[in-house]
């Protein structure tokens, strides 16, 4: 589990990765900046940070921080009936680099990999770079990973509601609900 | 009518605010900078520069660009039966400073008045000054009208799916679709 120490620095890294963008967060948003782990304990390897703007019934935007060659592991966002038939997904790059992995065409020689010992739980191979400036929509219930570049990446995610606790990822050992040791 | 010649400048001043703003857009997007002036033909008091991002039959992300104490003049997004319960949006200030209006209690001293001579067009007058990092949410059908600053604003806004054409205006003379004389 996360200890509270480890939280508080991530999360300092996050928001200067977030001035490295020039985005621009009240002293409230710096406080519930959410630093991801997955619950594997590895945030560095496997994690992001999450600043939730704005998530209602209907539509949610974040903005996501990542550390450099840091890994948001392989998930979907299924059909939920009654609820929502799936989160769709806009990925919009902001600053540093995002190399987005869909399902389609094995890409010949990617520029990221699954995190070491954690291969079996990747199994989308085709890999999109978006650069600052550059985006990427994603299809409900579509099987996705991404991982940051060298520098790290800061992205904008526009989509529709967000129920991450319903999440399905593919490597069983996660639980997607952040906990921080009190 | 809008003539080619000020569309194109109006467009090198939005660009100029994103670039104030440290938002960064690719080519294609530059050159699909929407340029409206809501028929109205005095674009540098009413009107704004939009760049969808991306709109969906569910979601829709924006960046909007307003000029000096630039006006978008009041409206509201409607229910559309079998289609759309009524847009539900979100601005968030990235740069500048933006006014916007809503109903509720008359705010005694607001720092943005209506654009001369169009007073009749504009009924709701509760201010919320939006600074950069601070944001709002409508709910839909809400009565709107917003002014920038006086260095301008660049905001984004994130919402559900946007259907300018259904949008209903306070000012009748208004028509929201865009025209370029050729």
């Amino acid at each position: 589990m996360l200890t509270k120490e480890n939280a508080n620095r991530y999360c300092r890294q996050a928001i200067t990765l977030y001035n490295n963008a020039n985005i621009i967060l009240t002293e409230a948003e710096k406080k519930k900046i959410e630093i991801a782990d997955f619950g594997l304990g590895e945030f560095a390897k496997t994690g992001l940070s999450v600043l939730v703007y704005v998530n209602t019934d209907r539509c949610c935007a974040k903005e996501l921080a990542m550390l450099p060659r840091q890994t948001c592991p392989e998930h979907r966002h299924p059909r939920i009936d009654g609820i929502n038939p799936g989160k769709e997904e806009t990925f919009r790059c902001r600053w540093g680099k995002m190399y987005l992995h869909v399902p389609g065409l094995k890409t010949k020689s990617p520029k990221a990999m699954p995190p070491h010992g954690r291969e079996d739980a990747y199994t989308v191979w085709h890999e999109i770079e978006l650069n600052p400036g550059e985006q990427y929509t994603l299809a409900p219930d579509t099987l996705h990973w991404f991982q940051s570049g060298p520098e790290g990446a800061v992205v904008s995610e526009f989509s529709t509601r967000s129920l991450d606790e319903r999440d399905v990822f593919t490597d069983r050992q996660i639980s997607r609900i952040t906990k921080v040791a009190k």
